[in-house]
Formats: C-alpha cells, sequence, structure tokens
C-alpha cells in the first residue's frame, strides 16, 4: 500500500534518488510491517527556489541535501512504531551518506479500503468478504496496508 | 472537490493523459455523486526510475503502463460506493486501451470544511450557515463534497 | 509542521512562485499558528493540459492564473479558524496581483505524531513525553502543528 512521494532538490548524483528511494522502503519493512513487495513510490526533483525549507526550525540545521518524504498509508500504526519508522529512515539514509537533519517526513493516514492495487478491486476491503462472513475477516488481511 | 493526482512513466501518445483525466473524472460522477462541473486534476510525467512499482504485489501483472490516481476527497462515501468507483476507473482507463492491472488508485479522505474554490470561501461550509441554522444545513448542500 | 504543495501553470514571471509561496506562508502564521519558522514548501509547474480546472464551478469564474494550494497540516483546527486561513491565502495573494477566484485550497489533516523535522524524532511526540508523564503533555507543544 504506502504511496511514497519523495522531493529532493536538483543536482544529486544519478542513482541516488533510487537508492533514497530503497532505503525509506527497507525501514517501511523493518518497522511498520509493508510487505517487500508492496512498494509504489514517486521521485520527484526540484529546482533551487521550488523546495522551500527553514534551515533551523526546531533548531535542526537543514541543507540543500534536505529529502522530503511524504508517505500515505493506512491507518493504525501506534506512535512508537511511527517513532521507529522515523528513526529508521533516518538512520538507512544516513547509511547512504546523507545527513539526519536532512531527513524530513510526514505520514498521511487512511483507511484500508481506500486502496486499489489493479483490476478495479478494493484490495484491502474485498467484495466477496462481505458475501462470506465466517473467517472472512482473516482472509486476505495478512498485508497489514 | 476532489483533487486528482494522476501519475504515469513518460511516453504515451500525446493526449492520451487528458483522455485519462476525463476518464477517471467521469468515473466519479457515475458512482460518488461529484458534480459533473467539479474538476480539478494535475497530470504528472515521470522518467524511467522515478516511478517506482512492484511489477507483481498481490498477483497483479503491472507494467510501465502503470497510471497511480491518488483522489483527495471528503469523507462519507461507503465501502461499497468505493469499489464501484475503483471498478469503474478500471473499466474506463480499460476503455483506452489501458490494461486493468495497471490502474492503481488511492483515496485520501478530508472534511467538508477543508476545501476553498475561490474567493477565501469555505465552499462546503459557508459562514452564513451557522448565523441562519433553520435550513441552513441543506442550502448549498447538494454538491457531495 | 505543513507540508504545502503549490501548483500552477507555466508562464508566470520569474520569482512570482516564490512570493507566492511566501503569501501562502504568511497566512498560516496569521490565522493558524504556524510558528513563522515552520515553513516547508514545493512548487510545481504545469504544462498547459496538465493542471485541469473547470473554469466555473460553484460560478467562480477561474483562468489559467489558477494556483492550486493543497496543505498537510496537523488536525485540530476549527472551522472559523480554516476560513480565515482561506481568508487570508486570497487576501495575500490578491496582494501580489492574482484574481482570487483562481485560489483554490484545500487541506489534508493529520495526527501531531504524523511529522519527523529531522533526526529520526518525532518532533511533535518524543519518546521522552511518555516516560515523564508529569508535565511532559505540555512540554514541546507550543507549537501546534
Amino acid at each position: 500500500m504506502p504511496l511514497v512521494r519523495i522531493s529532493v532538490l536538483r543536482g544529486k548524483p544519478a542513482g541516488l534518488r533510487r537508492q533514497i528511494g530503497d532505503a525509506v522502503h527497507r525501514a517501511m519493512v523493518q518497522t511498520i510491517s509493508v510487505p517487500a513487495l508492496d512498494r509504489f513510490q514517486v521521485l520527484n526533483e526540484y529546482e533551487p527556489g521550488d523546495l522551500v525549507y527553514d534551515p533551523d526550525y526546531l533548531g535542526i540545521a537543514r541543507t540543500d541535501g534536505l529529502v522530503i518524504v511524504q508517505i500515505t498509508l493506512s491507518e493504525g500504526r501506534s506512535v512508537e512504531q511511527k517513532r521507529a519508522l522515523y528513526q529508521a529512515i533516518a538512520a538507512n539514509l544516513a547509511a547512504l551518506g546523507l545527513r539526519r537533519e536532512d531527513v524530513w517526513i510526514n505520514l498521511v493516514e487512511v483507511r484500508k479500503e481506500n486502496w486499489s492495487f489493479g483490476n478495479g478491486e478494493a484490495s484491502y476491503a474485498p467484495a466477496r468478504m462481505d458475501a462470506s462472513p465466517r473467517g472472512a475477516h482473516v482472509q486476505g488481511r495478512t498485508a497489514q496496508g
């Protein structure tokens, strides 16, 4: 499920955007039970002046290396899981040589029935679940949105 | 109301992005009571590598023809309406020659007062509604967000 | 906190996009208690045809000068505050010479713990708040998301 929008300033070395996407996805798999194959991301580059950030808000020194990560995901994660996610994303990006201060994250939560991964199906709220109540609420729910 | 963000890989025939937008809008009018004139969309093209997708998650075979549709809309639709929306979007895009497996949809729901369509007004929660309680909750509510 | 996505058609005079961002930020500081330094924005230009709008929905006459402002922010603002925000954004953009009819706004609300402004921290829900219950819910909460 999650849809991840990553925004950076133009000028990063080739391939780094994709490595950033890899690192963010790994963090989600590690900390909030996102299936390994459940990866959907759009990576955006901005010209100077079109990605606006404060270089000091909350006393954190940000630079043009800023990485803005906005993740739309299913509701239901605890605050503790979200904290673990933030730490894992920052750690994974630091391992690529990015500054931890430059890792900016926002989560947007939606209901489980708000996803269709193809074929026009409500992937996490299939219609057959209504028709066969027995056991239906378990079936097809292994992926945690 | 809805704000629709559509993301595809670069290289689709000219005009197809706009036809995709038409098809998504028609599906919203058909299934979830969006007014025909209530159309606001941004269409985004991505370079290879900047739109990342799993080609097999949930057993659905996706290709570079993937269309990611993220719709921000007012809350209040039933699960059944959402299912109908997904099916209508997939059907309308299939009618354009796209693969149904390549239709990827996410909904983000917001409150009715979260929209301003111009002039600085809260379009679905106008201030006069507070001032004149009698009948005010009906007036101006024909559009369903 | 807020993450602001601004979308306009290509062709505005140089610098105007940034002035639009300034004006939107000022309105948030003025009306909904966003800290002055809490500014994070991405500014997007679209080719004709890729920013689709209805020129008359709700009887508001829109032009290619349309400015689509989508603000992700913490939940908790009243309807009255949102109305004030819309009016301030429209007024501030009108002061730049834009048409008030062309100011289009959508809010997406999220929980306070859904933000990390750097260093992998949950900026508005730090872990120490759980460890020291006395007074902890006040500390670090001056910024209103």
